[in-house]
């Protein structure tokens, strides 16, 4: 009996994520099940642009009592409940069985205002204020990361209530460790093992040394491929947005650069930044006209754990920077995944492809629906996505 | 200067999960803070005993067409939009790059009802009910672990509309799949490497070949912990629910055997059977107490892949029992976790401590608030437990 042969719009599959080592099961064949699932409550509209309640607008009290600077452009200030404190901190306990360990973590938090206005988001900001924010990202991570015993700094933004976030007011988050944690140590370890064990391809960027580069490679077979086939949602002369072949959330999109190696944010020349933050523009806008809502994610930026010192080991920059959105959002602006059940106990899974869910994203308009003057065409509304893509039915 | 000596109940720290490697950082001087975030609306109550329109009443018909037989105690049927799909699957496909991997995934997915009663759960249904669920696992394990090319049984329960459950009607599902996924996978690797590297303790029971268990060990020493001091929640002659040391979940529980290494539930002896479906009842009914509401919750059993078969390798027998209960809720039926943020992009947090939160179950009553004829005490209204939990004020 003939074999039937593979295809990956309708078997059942599992896909390995190689920065992880963990799979994903896809079940395209599903994409056509009734929706029995909840339904989220619609976000508030008309958000004023000065809320007198909101603890990160310009002038207003935070609950610790600190009073907010009348700030114009970005503002940073220690969160007063912050997950660690700074050093000194405790000796390290002896374990009670040696199945029990604990060490003690120090670090500090941050929180980044992204924009006095408490009614704008990173999907509605100039390109030039997301450089300005570019510019506190960059300037939080070298004082963080350059502080005595600081081995890890993660910036990250969550948005949107389905998120568990309830202030809407722009803002994210940096959070400076004295531990690397579990996943970017996972990720680290294995981008090394890749460096180690296998030749950089001739056309793709290296790493350092010469050596190959897991994401180098992966962004530029990406880039290379013909659009209509691939999971590129957009690029420019430096970065790329992709549905990454293992992504788990429907629309989860990795942003990095593929024109070149690049560690870290610090490591940007001035075109790459404006380049970064052009393309950080078009992502969110994308997201928000996905499904006409201010679209809920959590986005964080994987790179070197902290910047480059003299005295670092050679394989200091072998992390290649890359930023994760993650958005619940399955199909409408009220309709959520959920990472439960046989996920948590056993392995993502999703039923629209990667490949579906970027075609759905290129369709998106980079017009804001908000700002749009006239109906701009989006991939929720336009009866030629539709058809391709039977979650939407 | 003298360093200052750890407490686990104020500084900061993160514990490794031997059995995934994994860290969780717990910042316990942070259950003082403000509540911020999302509150959940509230359950619907007074479910009927029979709901016309539910798709696994008795007699109803299902969204696949299907008619419910008229059953009076327990129910099996092959999902209608089942993940995955019986044999024969297609070839394996030949990869576009080795970095991007597909391998077909064969098998089938059932649905389990627990009971023709629409209003109940495993929290009020009598313990003999409890026996024929864990009868029907039984025989779902046995008859899909047989099949041919099957490789993994997971058997699991997602209950509640805040784990996206919409149907409060009381069900589990069983996947089967050709595949081990990622997790079970990772947690039998290090099973594994610990029988390998470890020897065994004198006083705890013994893993297959009488080489070390990492359960069995684990169990053993909280079982022989002071009750005030540890983080057991319940135990009987054979079984241990606890709050794991390194729990995600506020009011996480690991529920296994400690007496002996059981591998699997179709080793269970009568006696072991009945201890585990008592256990089970006294486990959700404290879970529905702990806030006064049906406590939402993924559950899923960890065991031996499949049963064993003639010609299984001698490590066969190496997984120990264990079953997870992840529940969302934090601080009231309305209150949740997130795993957003820090937690997607780096590593689980936690406020709340193990042992605080399993000194809270421990205080909760094993009389269901619903059957209750007089008010009974629970953790969540009697004030001696406020005062012990911070994040309960
Ligand atoms: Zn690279
Ligand atoms: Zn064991």
């Amino acid at each position: 009996m003939a074999e039937i042969e593979f295809d990956p719009t309708t078997h059942p599959h599992r896909r390995l994520n190689p920065l992880t080592g963990e799979h994903v099961l896809v079940s395209p064949h599903r994409t056509k099940r009734p929706w029995l699932g909840q339904t989220e409550p619609p976000q508030p509209l008309n958000l004023p642009q000065y809320d007198p309640k909101c603890y990160l607008c310009p002038g207003n009290t935070r609950a610790g009592g600190a009073r907010n600077e009348e700030y114009t452009q970005t503002m940073v200030f220690e969160n007063d409940y912050a997950a660690v404190l700074p050093p000194p901190g405790p000796a390290a306990p002896q374990a009670p069985h040696p199945l029990l360990t604990a060490e003690p973590v120090q670090g500090g938090c941050d929180v980044l205002c992204f924009h006095p206005r408490h009614d704008l988001t990173l999907a509605r900001l100039p390109v030039t204020d997301i450089e300005r924010i570019i510019d506190e990202w960059g300037a939080i991570y070298n004082r963080r990361g350059n502080q005595v015993g600081i081995q890890y700094v993660q910036i990250f933004e969550n948005k949107g209530a389905m998120m568990g976030c309830s202030n809407p007011h722009p803002h994210g988050q940096v959070w400076s460790l004295s531990e690397v944690p579990s996943l970017p140590a996972t990720e680290i370890a294995n981008l090394k093992r890749y460096a180690l064990n296998n030749a950089p391809s001739s056309s793709a960027p290296k790493g350092p040394e010469g050596k190959a580069c897991m994401l180098c490679e992966y962004a530029h077979f990406e880039v290379g491929m013909a659009e209509s086939e691939g999971r590129v949602v957009v690029k420019n002369n430096h970065f790329v947005a992709l549905v990454p072949w293992w992504a788990i959330w429907p629309f989860e999109i990795m942003l990095l650069p593929y024109a070149r190696h690049i560690p870290s944010i610090a490591d940007f020349t001035p075109a790459e930044k404006s380049a970064f933050a052009s393309i950080l523009s078009q992502i969110t806008k994308r997201y928000d006209n996905l499904f006409s809502c201010s679209f809920a994610y959590s986005m964080g930026i994987h790179q070197r754990p902290v910047p480059s010192k003299l005295g670092d080991p050679e394989d200091g920059d072998v992390p290649h920077l890359h930023l994760h959105f993650d958005p619940p959002l399955l199909r409408s602006a009220s309709v959520r995944k959920f990472l439960v059940g046989f996920e948590l106990m056993a392995e993502p899974q999703r039923d629209l492809t990667p490949e579906q869910a970027a075609s759905r994203l290129r369709g998106c308009s980079e017009v804001h629906y908000l700002d749009a003057t006239e109906d701009v065409p989006n991939a929720a509304e336009n009866p030629m996505s539709k058809d391709a893509d039977p979650t939407n039915s």
